[in-house]
């Protein structure tokens, strides 16, 4: 579990902000000019995250559009929205422009309509324009929101030689040449050639002779798992995105895939762990009480649901009031396998594991279950015998055990895999909605079979 | 929650499988070559995930190495092992012989070191043994173990033409080409090259008059989080590995970091659910069992400890049962919360988000918490007030819950942060670790409070 020491990344001390702080209150320009020139705009948008709006408003006027425009893209979207608002409609243009397409449309989209529409008005790129307000048609979380219009692009007929003319033209609005596409004379997608085999191709060769015709690529209406999924499945760092008639209407860098791989990852996190998505350790106190009362309530009412089942069973209060102490046991057992089970399913089925019918999958963790609950039984047996010496109510607790472990394994294995069927979400179906349910059904079954062990 | 099923990614289907198991067992190796020839390695290694083993060993002799070597990296690892079982060292030697080399150290990885040897002396050329036997010396887990030794690597002191000539020898052995590393004739990195750049330049310039100074690297100690935060940060696709001396060793590609993001995702999700790591839904009853059974051994150490502490409030369970409806609800909301707090602590910490002292965040916590809990108790003093018209038990459970949800919320909080502080994976520290030490800390709270209020 110990980590490595010795060899860690660049961070951003707090001594270095209070440099750029005092920097800033003296508003010595020269120094400030001189420390963001050394660092990666990541790195900036870091320190600025760090700063109060209007210090972290005083280096973006201060510094160059063509670095501030990719740390305005690094920033937290709150810090961004604030940010942006304290600038002019002509300087966010500026802004614009300097950015990729997709970064410029993601950022277009966090302005309200109006001042999008004031801005757009600025830019005078006429083409430029035009590819923005294209991915601006595109909904959220698909292919199509997610792809930037630069790309390098080569017709069949072109030569090598005509080929490597056009490109250094083209590489010049392209940041990385990741792939150079292939298309026809209609802007169909037919294939892909690598920098490496123009480089050693001659020059009077034809494109339609050393074209590579295998090529992936991702329909614009994928949803963003989907695209991540291609990517990551086949190694790709970079995919050309088509329509219906495989015209080539942009490309996704990994970039953008790792960013939406770990939302992803931490949007199931927070589920599980019963968050509403989309908070951190940073929002406020409020936006953090939003984001988990609701699940909180959801326990406060499961808890309320558990009591008044036990109050029904007035023997069991009134006569054997010791087996209300194994109460918490049995809930949290319950609670416990229940997130287990629904855990391994919910990432099975994000990792496109889950195969074979559900009937095999539940019989499967029956088995488990049960193997696991007579283990944990046997234990639970033995100690409450010798502890209490009541071999009737160490038998209740045991066997009910067995039973509430099978049952909640159950019932996390088959929530998932019903949502998913239904087309629902299934990490919303593991932790607190998995323990509630969970712990009702297993204090009920409980107190079932202990009446039916106690004779009573 | 609904996802758009319209444009889906490409899938296996069991009626493939059919036609694949078919053609295996009458031997139709023509249809399985032709068919396998369409498909991409990633896919076909999905598909013999699906065989049984002696399937799959006949697909991959039928197969030619140049697509088998990428197949068997895709493979799962189990699946892997028992193919290579069924190779022989000289077709294990050819298999390794097409990988790139992090992909042959980590199959070498894989084998029995008496294998692993006999395996590198079938291979005959010298230089990729020396290459594979550096990368299986790092430890697992560091920017050693994962760097791959090709890449393409020019001396400061060459012209463009010289450049261009030996880079199509060198990207004869590079499978894609990402960036030119430059290096001084002591090998070290001194600064980088664009394909784009070299294409733009005349013949007879020099690299040392149109390189980029700035590069960035990791040091091969470096663990695979802290290359994979830096790739991420930096919108890298491609890093070079470096020494203490700066001295170029290797690159890493983002398709390995895309890995390792999901793993450690997959990872802390997993500690989270209370599964022990490395086991996905396709593994079998026992291992299942392995990773599942000593976190449920903990929540039935946790009950035990809750009924023991319960068992000495004796005038509570004989004059005041009532009360011991409600420790389950008690004991899910201290875990709830507990979990809450903890995972927003975990993902701050692995998002390098958190900042600042540990005592402001346990306040903001405490402050959360309370607000969280007064709301909670509100409700819940209302309705049991309503429902038992007892005054001092409704007091009593509420009272309780806020000091509970309080006390959860900063245990919650202060563990990972701790753990993080010791250098141990703060990840443990969510899932059934933090809800069973706040059941126990729940309970006990709630009964003393009760005993207090009910003046016994």
């Amino acid at each position: 579990m110990k980590k490595k020491q010795e060899h860690k990344p660049f961070e951003i001390s707090t001594s270095l902000i209070d440099v750029i702080v005092g920097d800033i209150e003296s508003k010595n320009d020269l120094s400030l000019q001189k420390q963001f020139n050394e660092f990666h705009y990541a790195d900036i948008a870091e320190i600025l995250d760090e700063l109060d709006l209007e210090q972290a408003t005083y280096v973006i006027k201060l510094l160059d559009s063509v670095k501030t425009s990719d740390i305005l893209s690094e920033l937290d979207e709150d810090v961004r929205e604030k940010i942006l608002q304290n600038l002019s409609t002509k300087e966010i243009a500026q802004e614009v422009k300097e950015l990729d397409t997709d970064d410029a449309a993601d950022l277009l989209l966090e302005l309200p309509p109006e001042r999008k529409q004031k801005v757009i008005a600025q830019i005078d790129d006429k083409e430029l324009v035009a590819d923005i307000e294209e991915l601006l048609e595109y909904d959220e979380k698909t292919a199509g929101s997610l792809m930037a219009k630069e790309l390098v692009k080569v017709y069949e007929t072109w030569t090598v030689a005509g080929c490597l003319r056009k490109i250094r033209n083209q590489a010049e609005n392209v940041k990385r040449v990741h792939s150079i596409y292939v298309v026809d004379k209609k802007e169909k997608l037919i294939g892909r050639l690598s920098l490496k085999d123009l480089l050693i191709a001659k020059n009077e060769t034809k494109i339609s002779d050393i074209y590579i015709p295998k090529v992936d690529s991702v329909h614009v209406a994928y949803n963003d798992e989907d695209v991540a999924k291609v990517m990551a499945k086949y190694d790709l760092e970079a995919v050309p995105v088509v329509d219906d008639n495989k015209t080539l209407l942009g490309r996704i860098t990994i970039d953008d895939i790792v960013d939406v791989i770990k939302e992803e990852a931490e949007k199931d996190y927070q589920l599980a762990a019963g968050i509403t998505q989309d908070v951190d350790s940073e929002d406020g106190i409020f936006a953090l009480t939003r984001a988990r009362l609701p699940w909180l309530f959801l326990g406060l009412i499961g808890g309320v649901g558990a009591a008044a089942i036990m109050f029904n069973f007035d023997t069991i209060i009134n006569d054997y009031p010791l087996i209300l102490l194994f109460t918490p046991l049995i809930a949290a057992m319950a609670g416990n396998v229940g997130v287990q089970s629904s855990a391994i399913i919910v990432q099975g089925l994000a990792n496109d594991e889950i195969k074979g019918s559900i009937n095999n999958r539940l019989l499967k963790e029956m088995l488990l279950s049960a193997l696991n609950g007579v283990i944990l039984a046997l234990f639970l047996f033995l100690f409450l015998w010798i502890w209490q010496d009541n071999f009737q109510t160490a038998l209740a607790v045991s066997v009910s055990l067995i039973v509430v472990v099978i049952v909640a394994g159950i019932i996390g294995t088959f929530i998932p895999l019903l949502l998913h069927r239904k087309k629902i979400d299934p990490a919303i179906a593991t932790g607190p909605f998995i323990t509630t349910s969970n712990d009702i059904f297993g204090i009920l079954i409980y107190f079932l079979i202990t009446k039916f062990i106690l004779n009573i």
